[in-house]
Parts: C-alpha cells; sequence; structure tokens
C-alpha cells in the first residue's frame, strides 16, 4: 500500500516550527509495519493545497492529510478537499453538538467561528476527536482513500494511533495485530548492536519479525515489529526474539518500551526506600535535572551539589584531608561520593566529577570523568574518558553517572567498557 | 521567486531522525526575505527521486536539495539528477584532488568508494564544501536551477548561509542587503508583543522592514528584516526601528542577535567579578544546568545546592532560626538567598523555590514560584504563580529565576507583571 502525508501549514511551511508530527506520523506507521513513500509541506494556501491533494490522490493508495482543521479562516482542509472530490461542504450537525457540548463542559459558549470545523465534504466518514474542536475526517479523492487530522500534536496522536493506523491496516489487506518491542540501551554504537543481533529475526523464521533502530546520542533504540494473527500469537513470536535481545545486549539494556533510565533509577531507589545525594561539576545539575522533577523524586532525591572548582566541596561537604585540586584520583572521587551521602544522611551517594581539556571547544576536546557510588557498605568506582567536545562530554557524563548508578541498582557491574569511551 | 525544497533520504522519510534541516533552510530564507513555497520528502529511491526532481523542475524558479550526496549506494542524488536533465556523470578531476587533500590532512587514505562523490553531472557549476567530502553544486533541470546540499547539517548550513542564499538572492533580481535583527523576550506572550509593536514596521516607509515572531515556550523572538541597497542604508533603516521596539519591549528584552539569557547573567557577573550560589527545588538543577556548563561560568558558579524537601536547606546551608515547612514566605525565601550566600562565600546568590500544588499533573495544575536574589548590600524579592501543568511550572520558573538575576545586574525592577503568571 503507498502512503503519502500531507503536512499543511504557513508554520510548517515557513520553519517557524518543527514539523515533529511529520516524523512521528512516519515512525508510528513504521512501527507498525506500514511505510510513507512520499511527503509533502504546503502552506495555508489554496492552490497549492489544491495541487498536493490532487497530485497524492493520483499516486497513492492512502494519504494522511495534516493540520487546517481549526476554525480560522487560514484552515482550509475541508474546504479544499470537497473541491478536490468535487462534492459539496455540509454542516455535519452531529459535530456541531459535539462541538457545543465542549465548551459547555468547559462553561464557556462556542464562539460563531467555531461552526466552520463542522462543515464537511458530504461524503465525509467522521472520524472522532474527543479531546478538541477539530473534527477528523476520511473520504475518496481519485484513487486514494484521505485522512484528514489535526495540527494539534496530542489531538494528532491519540487519532491516528486509535482510528487512522486500525482503518490503514485494514485496507492494507493484512489483518493482523503489529506489536512494537522496544529496548533503550547505552554505551553500545548502533553498527556494533546491529551486528551482535545478527540473526535474531531468523528466530522466527516466516519473517513476522523485523528489526530497526533509532539512535538519539547518548541512547540507542533497538525496535522489534512483530506482526502475527492476534496478541497471543504476536506475543509467542516476540518470546524467544526478545530473549535472545536480552541475553545479547545483557547489561547494556537499561530500559524498555516506555521506561527512561531515569525512571529505572528512580523506581529503583524508591524499591529500597533508599535515599540519593549527588555531585556535579562540569555538568552542572543535569543529573539531577533529569531525576528531581519526576513524581516520587521528593521522597527520593535528598540532596544535590553542584560546584565548578572542586575545591569547594571541602566546604561544601565537610569534607576534609582529601587533596581535590590537581588530577583526580579514585581515592578523592571515593572520598567525595561518601562525604556527599553522610552531609546528606542520604543511602546513596552518585559523584560525577569531570576533568574537561584545557582550551577552546574543538572536536577532539575530551574529559575525564570520575564517578563513585557510594552506600553505608561499600563504594564502587567506575573512570572514562570521553572525546568529542565539550557537549559530546557533558552528555555523555550525564548518561554514565545515571547508568552506572542504574548497574549498582541492579547488582551489574559498574565498570563494563563503551563504545564511547576511550581508553 | 518560487522556492521548492526537497529532501532525501530514507531517514528522514521514515521518521527515524527529525527533518530539522528543512526547518533551518526554511527559516534562513525567510529571514533573507525569500520563501519557501513546497517542500517535498522522499526515500533513496530512483523512482521518487526522478519524479520529485521532475514535478519541482516544471514548478519551481529555483530548488534546493538536501541530502544523498555520500558516498555509498544508497546516496543517489548525482545520479538522478543527471538523468533528470538528460546530461552524462563526469569525474570532477578538481573534486577529486579536494577530497584527497582532506584525507591525507587526517592522515587517512581516501577510501575507493569516495570517488563516487566527484561524479557530478557535466553541466553541474561546483560549490565548495570545505568541511566534507560531499560536493554541492548547481545546474538546470527544466525551468528551475537545482541546489544540491549535504545532509550533514553543519555542512548544509555553512553551504546554504555562504554560497547558496547569495546565489538565490542574485537570482531574484533585487540586488539589496539583507540583515536580520534579533530580540529574545520574556514574559510577553506573541500577540501581546505583536499588539505592541504595532506600526514599528511603518518607521520606514518603503516596506523594506518587516517584523515576525518566533515563539519557543517561555521565550518569545522578535525579528526584524531589513532590506537595503547596502550595509549602510541598511543600518540607516533599521536604527529607528530598533530603538522603538526597545523602547516598546523595554525591561522584557533579556537578549539580541546570538546572545542568551543564561549567556547575559554570566557575562553581567564576569564583568562585575562576582560570584554565584543557587539554591534550587522543583527545578532540580536545570537553572544551574542553563549556566554551569558555558565557558566561563568555572569563574562565576561557587555552588548549587538543589532538594526537594525544602527542610534540607538547614542543614545543607547551616540555616538556622528561619521555618521552611508549610507555606513560604518572603523572609524565609531571603533567609534562604542570604544563607547560601554566605554558605558559598559568593557575591550573588539566586534562589528559587516552588510549592507546587498537590494532586496528579493536570492542565490547571499550579505552582507558586519564590525567588529572592541576596547581595552583600541586599535581598530583593519576588513572587509568581503559574499554571499549566508540572513541565509548565518548571520551564517558567527557570526562566524565570534566570530573568529576575538578569533584571538584578542591569538595575532594572525585578518585579514586574509577566503575562505567563496568574495574580
Amino acid at each position: 500500500m503507498r502512503i503519502e502525508i500531507i503536512c499543511t501549514g504557513d508554520e510548517v511551511l515557513t520553519g517557524k516550527i518543527v514539523n515533529t508530527n511529520f516524523s512521528y506520523m512516519s515512525q508510528k506507521l513504521e512501527d507498525v509495519g506500514l511505510s510513507v513513500h512520499w511527503g509533502t509541506t504546503v502552506g495555508d494556501d489554496r492552490e497549492s493545497l489544491l495541487q498536493a491533494f490532487q497530485l497524492a490522490a493520483q499516486r497513492a493508495d492512502a494519504v494522511i492529510v495534516n493540520g487546517g482543521l481549526g476554525p480560522t479562516v487560514d484552515d482550509l482542509s475541508q474546504e479544499i478537499a470537497a473541491q478536490a472530490a468535487g462534492v459539496e461542504l455540509v454542516l455535519n450537525e452531529e459535530w456541531l453538538v459535539t462541538m457545543e457540548d465542549f465548551f459547555t463542559k468547559r462553561s464557556r459558549i462556542m464562539p460563531a467561528n467555531n461552526r466552520k470545523q463542522a462543515m464537511l465534504p458530504s461524503t465525509a466518514e467522521v472520524i472522532d476527536n474527543p479531546i478538541g474542536t477539530a473534527c477528523g475526517f476520511a473520504m475518496d479523492i481519485g484513487r486514494a482513500r484521505f485522512f484528514f487530522t489535526p495540527g494539534v500534536p496530542r489531538e494528532l496522536r491519540r487519532m491516528l494511533e486509535q482510528q487512522v493506523i486500525p482503518r490503514l491496516l485494514a485496507r492494507s489487506g493484512s489483518p493482523v495485530t503489529i506489536h512494537l518491542k522496544r529496548f533503550h540501551s547505552y554505551g553500545l554504537g548502533e553498527s556494533h548492536v546491529d551486528s551482535l543481533l545478527t540473526g535474531v529475526e531468523e528466530l522466527v523464521p516466516d519473517g513476522s519479525v523485523k528489526l530497526g533502530f533509532r539512535a538519539h546520542y547518548p541512547q540507542l533504540e533497538t525496535k522489534l515489529v512483530v506482526r502475527g494473527a492476534d496478541a497471543d500469537d504476536v506475543q509467542r513470536k516476540l518470546r524467544p526474539v526478545q530473549a535472545e535481545v536480552r541475553k545479547r545486549l545483557g547489561n547494556f539494556i537499561m530500559a524498555e518500551d516506555d521506561q527512561t533510565l531515569e525512571g529505572v533509577v528512580l523506581a529503583g531507589l524508591t524499591e529500597l526506600r533508599a535515599t540519593l545525594a549527588l555531585v556535579e561539576t562540569f555538568t552542572s545539575g543535569q543529573i539531577a535535572g533529569r531525576i528531581g522533577h519526576l513524581p516520587g523524586a521528593e521522597h527520593v532525591l535528598r540532596r544535590g551539589v553542584v560546584v565548578r572548582d572542586r575545591a569547594e566541596l571541602h566546604q561544601a561537604l565537610g569534607l576534609r584531608d582529601v587533596m581535590l585540586t590537581g588530577e583526580l584520583t579514585q581515592d578523592a572521587t571515593e572520598a567525595v561520593a561518601r562525604a556527599a551521602r553522610t552531609h546528606a544522611s542520604a543511602t546513596h551517594a552518585l559523584a560525577v566529577l569531570i576533568d574537561l581539556d584545557e582550551g577552546a571547544d574543538r572536536i577532539d576536546l575530551g574529559g575525564t570523568i570520575w564517578i563513585a557510588i557510594a552506600t553505608e557498605q561499600e563504594t564502587v568506582f567506575r573512570r572514562s574518558r570521553i572525546l568529542g567536545g565539550r557537549d559530546w562530554v557533558r552528555l555523555g557524563a550525564v548518561e554514565l553517572g545515571l547508568d552506572c548508578l542504574r548497574r549498582y541498582l541492579q547488582g551489574l557491574p559498574v565498570v563494563e567498557r563503551i563504545d564511547f569511551e576511550k581508553t
């Protein structure tokens, strides 16, 4: 099935906003085994919209149009859809009532211009939007089935996932259940993971499991798209493959599906009824900032300390008899973590200290990252060297620090070589 | 002049990467008074590329193609460009030498497959890429001039700004100098700023100044695009308009052009040879994280303290005789800032404390933000209430805290009502 996406709106065309709706839609379709063949972006302009609809109507089997369903004069999608299909716009009484209810529930009166949102092409099938006034709809134009969706991201997401994708799958002639399984790892590059996972797809010989990746430094997402007759069939196919992925990527998998690294760390600490003290230098609060705002962190994050001159730690942590100037040492790093723990009366402390190379920022500028985790019983240590400029070092240090803590909490080795370090 | 952009590559089409190159290019063209009429996204697929080139060649005056200039087999731009124009691919000896030099300088030998990057359509005009091996080029296809650019963002940016835009401006028949002036503000919404600036464009009666906005909460960017015969003419036109914008937006302008709020704060502190102590709660390090990693911050950021339970501040700051439980007070907030300053031996302290509403996250969940700035001489205070859910409150508090410090350093009132607060 050939699918096209048409994104509409001056804000997207002029680059005033980055078109994340496109990548979101395209990705979601890939995740269920469909693929987008062509993308078009046009402004709020009658001639361009008509031309875009007509071209897609000749080429595609299905077209998703995003945006242009609002109440203002520059929202033109319904009007041009009717024109392209050669049908009339008619008032959809049902949607009008839905909108009036929407406003009543919010103790407001519906403005007159919202009425325009209930004017739909006469051949349109309404697609419900339970969280907004933009009415989604589907209709045939030329040889293609068009799906019109709102530009507001959260309205789009709900409509795409709950209504458009099931309709596309039904049309694609493959009456299957599709499931997406995701693994988030840190420390292995995409090509390395790709080679580690060679052959996992073939564990299900009928080709119904597809492996894919999405890299966003420093994390890598490994995806398995599984097709089956029903949910049980999908689980049966997924089971051996996901077991194999977990086995091969092992300690490097830090989260699965909707989990995040910081969420896993927070959950691990919460489960132990533990409390956390953090010490940061060049990462300057960005480790604390990943955890501290999460719901539940108020019971866990006891204290974070940020300094740019390590000598400040003497006074900040009541730390004596430790050499913090010059090149760091394992002993000094461990002493910092221990002092942070006792000073904040926390059960766990994580110290991430960085010796950044001298000089202006450049692609081969590096940093040495000194990490210690202290508990009442023990202190563990990890050192790493990352190259790639100030931002790269900082991003890597934030992730490495959090991941060391995740490994510690899960009883995994804190020291394990990663692809991004130079040692 | 009708301009189109064609973005190529499976990674962009499948949503594996968000297409920031498109919004970047479109925005840059807007900034010099050009506008993009149509955007197309296609994969690394011969048929789609040829069709996209042919359609644009019929419709547009100028086309920017992004991506597909690499050394691998799925990089097809040169090949399909030659096919669309009906010309041959020929080896460009000059670019081959340039590439060999590129590798030699990096002590590497050029891999054989890079030779493909020097195969250009016979009618191509080479566009230099001083920082990569992808050779840019321009050529006519149909009625349009096509500009082929690399997909790597930093290579694209340099080529677009230094080479493609000047060529487009020359072709657009307006031999003018174009200048973009930007103001960054915090605290006023887009429609409010728009109404405050009514008529500023007309200060230059010939229509050569154009006003625009770009909102990215919590900041708003106000842009003036000025066209003139030369740099002097541009400055002459810009002067009265920018003076008027500065006057009308006044204290709300926190930075101009490439400046950032955190950079302005750091520069202000550096100029005073001042040092800074920070105290954060729900923002949990995100204020420190904006400043602390900047070059020069190592001389300024003395210490940041993050807690989620305010009672922790007693011990963290050696703070006695102040009530920190229950609803906050101005006195307690000011005492925290003073204690943070003396505890870190800093000249300035900024405390941003937040009482977040109880309950699950929701669109009307709010937070009361208590801000104090302490120096040796005085303590100033600001309270604000922001609604909009956990993330909105957190983002607003980070910006408000930094902006209060900016105002204090610039001798402006720290307390001035903003559009985003509910009081």
